[in-house]
């Protein structure tokens, strides 16, 4: 077996040595992926998926989100693609991608079947996690560049390792796992846009469990089908980067992942996040600049949207609400009605944006002036770590107000006192 | 829509003229395809793939090779796995791949849950069969090449096709479909030689399935993502090679595919037909000389084999085989026994084998000099055609080989002379 695919297997099924950030954060994108997830629900790419595996029936050995349960390769399909389907979910850069959707719902549909603690499903997780964006950064930008959706492909190897993990794989027949993902993984960023991006992440979701449940029968996939001449990396654009590799099982980078804190698109968020260091309030603004990075104007700067799904793709209206006091952080704070109001189109007028190549994507700059002639300077990079602290309560805030705080504060004391899986995968159920 | 998917889609939804040629060729293909499939039912990872979808259960719509019965999707990725589980199915050599082993299984689990009559199911096949050969011309050599295994690649989209086509899509849903199934498609043949092999057109079956089930529930996927610039094409290593579309529609390159019928490597096909021409038997054979591609050399030249399998991989065994009487068509011919048989030994030693680059890949020839001194030459092209009664009788042969006279016959029967897709579906199972 040659470096890449054994030192991986390796990773994934032996004893690990984890830090307080990254058992920390491991919990924090449990919770914000179950808040998410249960917020999806209603999409219709979560019914469309749920119908069909529901239809099928048979065994129900894990949970769904929105209720009812299935085999496991179903529960991974509804449950990646659920919880992807608001696009509210982590995001690692290093990855380039979101690593909680593609692997929680493979780790926690084996967890729930035998019956794992709590403990044993965070240690799974974080290990596919993190083994998810070392594939991401061994694949590199060219993967991703070529059309490739980094979710569904490295994701799909993270699925599996998790999963492979708690299913007590020897590290022989976790690479044949890994191989077997190798034939299997697939997903292109040509879905962006469409049902077919959170159908992605179930994908990766399913083809990790099913490489699971293979391997464990007995099967024999080509182990080296990860790397060499003709392997999943050379035949999809990969990098083939080994130093990805670097501190494996020492040092983690999974912890450096991102929450989502505003229900809107990425490329606002550094702006949003600026804003917050700024005492801005609605009467008091004569003008705000904003500058961004500039392949984010032909993203998100919708000039007079006149539809909630537009607000969230508008610096103006976003801009607008955070100084008029709505919660960016709830969905349901994004509607029509808010675009119509007369008070918000006069202050999303007096927004203006300016592409500035200075910046990098994670980037913004605000400048406020007041109306008492003051100005006020403030930047923002997505990039800068939060304390711990900072994480724990803007995730918990988050996750109350997507399920509520009784809910958000239940999950929440069952990831960090343990307890069994099967009681986490109960909350994924509408109450 | 472009003119690749929406051509597509309006040729796998709209009404077609069919010639006899297609029609008898797409009835012995699905003839050989359940043959191949029943007897490849005991096979290690046939066993591994019933096991894991029927312990999921669920609602028994459709039929699996060794009995039972699953949901489509399951019953898709049984058999085609099962179906080309012994690498005995066709093989199409424009499409380059197995056709059958990915769209029949899609296309009989659809018939089946749908009650379709057999003659629809029979014309959704060929329309499946043909999409995936134009699918593989469009995507051409270098996507092999680079290491994609066509019958996966290009045999979900024609799965897709059949299975949609039966579920009566329309031309806009049908390139969703195509779309959606861009996104899914997988499989590298750095499987060969392992489990993933067959997987791999499991994987294809399942995915057409997939496609089809959630794009008729609503799910809208990008219609352009098997074309342009970040599109399956270009992201796999496709040609874009639009001649592929030529006479779609009018002729039918699918009646084009090769049934196999000696259950050996396909490299030593050529010389098993070459050797039909020959008046050969043991005793007057003083030397035999083939003369094959030197591709092959490293593929098939195994001298002295000591095992049934190893056997398959020899061109001095299955041709002392063929002098000695036995039946390179059936799988119980090739034995541990045989290779140890003095007899057999004797005469495989005097067969020469010659790498001859003036030959192509599909051609053989071989030089029988006889114990009274005569010399005979004979060639053979597997390109050169049967004609169709010569098809017919010897894929009927193959199957009463491989299933028993009587279970051939009534398939037959059924296949020409109509009946309903669900009489078909349970001759998948043991009698």
């Amino acid at each position: 077996m040659p470096e890449l695919t054994r030192t991986l297997a390796e990773f994934a099924t032996g004893s690990i040595t984890t830090t307080p950030a990254a058992r920390l954060v491991t919990s924090l994108s449990a919770l914000d992926w179950i808040a998410v997830g249960r917020a999806g629900v209603e999409e219709p790419v979560s019914r469309i998926l749920r119908e069909m595996v529901l239809e099928e029936g048979g065994t129900a050995r894990a949970h769904l989100f929105g209720g009812g349960a299935a085999p496991l390769r179903g529960a991974a399909l509804v449950n990646g693609t659920v919880s992807h389907a608001l696009d509210y979910d982590d995001t690692h850069f290093a990855h380039i991608g979101h690593p909680s959707v593609a692997v929680f719902p493979a780790v926690l549909a084996m967890a729930e079947s035998r019956d794992a603690a709590i403990v044993e499903l965070l240690e799974a997780a974080l290990v596919g996690m993190e083994l998810s964006v070392r594939v991401g950064l061994w694949l590199g930008r060219g993967h991703y560049q070529a059309g490739f959706h980094q979710t569904a492909t490295a994701g799909a190897f993270g699925a599996a390792a998790a999963a492979g993990r708690l299913a007590g794989l020897t590290p022989q027949r976790m690479a044949q796992a890994l191989g077997l993902t190798a034939t299997r993984a697939a997903g292109l960023k040509a879905q962006f846009g469409t049902m077919g991006k959170p159908y992605n992440a179930g994908l990766a979701a399913a083809a990790g469990i099913e490489a699971v449940e293979l391997v464990r029968r007995g099967f024999d996939a080509n182990p080296l089908a990860m790397e060499g001449e003709y392997g999943f990396g050379a035949t999809h654009h990969g990098a083939d980067e080994m130093s990805a590799l670097e501190g494996l099982g020492e040092s983690w980078l999974f912890d450096q992942v991102s929450h989502k804190f505003h229900a809107c698109c990425h490329g606002l968020h550094a702006a949003l996040e600026a804003a917050r260091s700024l005492d801005i309030a609605a009467p008091e603004v004569a003008q705000l600049s904003v500058r961004t990075h500039p392949r984010w104007l032909s993203v998100c700067n919708q000039q007079a949207p006149s539809t909630g799904l537009g607000a969230k793709f508008s610096y103006g209206t976003v801009l607008a609400m955070r100084a008029l006091g709505h919660d960016t952080a709830r969905l349901d704070s994004y509607s029509d009605a808010l675009c119509a109001d007369p008070r918000l189109i006069e202050l999303r007028d007096r927004v203006e944006v300016i592409g500035d190549d200075s910046l990098s994507e994670t980037q913004a700059h605000l400048s406020l002036l007041r109306r008492d002639g003051q100005r006020q300077e403030v930047s923002h990079d997505l990039m800068a770590p939060l304390t711990l602290a900072e994480r724990e309560e803007r995730v918990r805030a988050k996750a109350a107000k997507l399920i509520g705080g009784s809910l958000a504060d239940e999950i929440w004391a069952l990831l960090r006192t343990g307890g069994g899986a099967a009681d986490l995968a109960l909350r994924l159920s509408a109450s």
